[in-house]
């Protein structure tokens, strides 16, 4: 039977998106519900079949015309049994059976991976990445995600959990991560890192979204800020082109959208500080597709493994 | 016809090894020759040609005999057209079509890689890293250089210039490298620095291999340079474990002979530092092959090459 439709997932800290698109990785439906408020385990697993029964009853869907549910879940998963070991930033989560889980209560196949995974599976499917042999793409968010690609394929390593770019130590000392690590990326530019930098030097609590405007609007404290967000990151940068020479690098997430001052001050660290043959290679881009990559990801995840069977 | 032999050179800064093996990779014949003597890289070209010509000689092989030269060199090249970029610690060298000059002059096919990459596939073939799916080989001396395998084979980035964990900031500030780089890892424990300190420290001049033998002995203050140096490459190493999450990690070169010091401070450092997922599961091994590697490496290259055509 010839399957019409994908159900695609992307879930965050803060909500949970889904959306149905066709064959085509075309999104014909999306919405976005607070995960905010699914305090225990049992209340967020029970949203995410909801939000599928729901967004099937609404739009007249049936199930044979499903090929699956396509999920991207914010933290390390194993990708062939369909575990979620953790979530880094929602508690309660330690080594649940999510796949079985979902597929027993929906009654559709369900594949199941990391969101930065799924969102570098976009990128080099329909974004940035297109046409890449070797790329790293890397979210910026709450958490800080990467995602690699060699020789056109997500490298996962041993345990699925390569690409932690977020964890790339960039000091030998410095603040103490949410991994247990020390000075960590990601404890310098997670988003909390940043608005608390903000709050001291704005004196006020200020937003992403003002501090980007300010910084399109060439105010010299927000300037200043997303410069230094933008040296830490071309510091991580450094390592990891020199370390594995890719093609491209694609950034993503809401703090990619801080416009200019950020990228120039990548590129100019990596400049600066990365071996010459690998940094004049090197393409420093910023995603294409936006918010929606998880999504797509998450449908081009399912699209592949069922094409598998 | 079928071929007997393989001519190997490992290419130092300090010395030319050069050795004959057989088709099964055993050595049959070693002999080492001092570069330093050749300056210019017209006398060095020379020398190796010299060396080849010679060991056949000495050793009344036949040029139909032998399927032909791998060659190990220190720095980065062009894998696929034979071309030197440059040597960061042999002047004069720069865009040097070396294979092309040697197959001209010695009458045979020649193979050229870098030779960490060299020693990388020496350690997977034969060596600590055999049936490992991923693993990041690493050689420590002047220069400190990597070696990447990524599902079993060597992976060489874009320009064929992966692997070069040498060149990984471990720091935002820090001594400059030779690469034009901040704060390399290389900057902090290639062999040169590690003299340096060792003489501020004892107040006279040691080499590294009384260093080795003093920290085998307890000698509080090598014990202590050892230590710090493993906690240096600990750092690094944690950054490629959350980047890459590999099987195995082989530690080679000269300073990796300093005893269990090292290495349990590197173990200590990515176990402290490296997230728990990935640190739980990669083995942290000292190379198999010694000062060989190279000379294997170099060989099992030709070999490949050679079954490719």
């Amino acid at each position: 039977m010839i399957k019409k439709y994908i159900i695609a997932i992307d879930l965050g800290g803060t909500n949970l998106k889904i959306a149905v698109l066709n064959l085509n990785l075309n999104i014909l439906r999306k919405e976005i519900i607070a995960t905010r408020t699914f305090r225990t385990k049992v209340s967020l697993i029970e949203s995410i079949v909801d939000s599928v029964n729901a967004i099937i009853a609404r739009y007249h869907l049936k199930k044979r015309d499903v090929l699956g549910i396509g999920l991207g879940v914010p933290g390390p998963v194993d990708h062939k049994s369909g575990v979620v070991h953790f979530f880094p930033n929602i508690p309660g989560w330690k080594e649940v059976k999510l796949r079985d889980i979902l597929q027993r209560k929906v009654g559709l196949p369900v594949t199941l991976d990391n969101d930065a995974k799924a969102m570098a599976l976009a990128e080099y499917t329909l974004g940035r990445a297109k046409n890449a042999s070797n790329a790293l793409c890397i979210t910026l968010g709450t958490g800080v995600g990467g995602g690699i690609i060699i020789g056109k394929k997500i490298y996962r390593g041993k345990n699925n959990a390569a690409g932690e770019i977020g964890h790339l130590p960039i000091n030998e000392n410095g603040p103490r991560c949410n991994c247990g690590g020390l000075a960590c990326l990601e404890a310098y530019i997670g988003n909390k890192r940043i608005l608390k930098q903000a709050r001291k030097i704005f004196q006020r609590k200020i937003s992403l979204e003002e501090l980007s405007l300010l910084a399109k609007q060439k105010h010299r404290k927000a300037v200043r800020i997303w410069k230094e967000i933008g040296r830490h990151l071309g510091v991580a940068l450094s390592a990891v082109i020199n370390l594995m020479n890719p093609d491209v690098i694609v950034i993503g997430g809401g703090v990619a959208n801080s416009g200019k001052v950020l990228f120039s001050a990548v590129r100019e660290t990596i400049k600066e500080r990365a071996m010459s043959l690998q940094a004049r290679q090197v393409k420093v881009l910023k995603a294409k597709l936006g918010s929606d990559a998880g999504l797509f990801g998450a449908a081009i995840m399912l699209k592949q493994e069922r094409a598998l069977r």
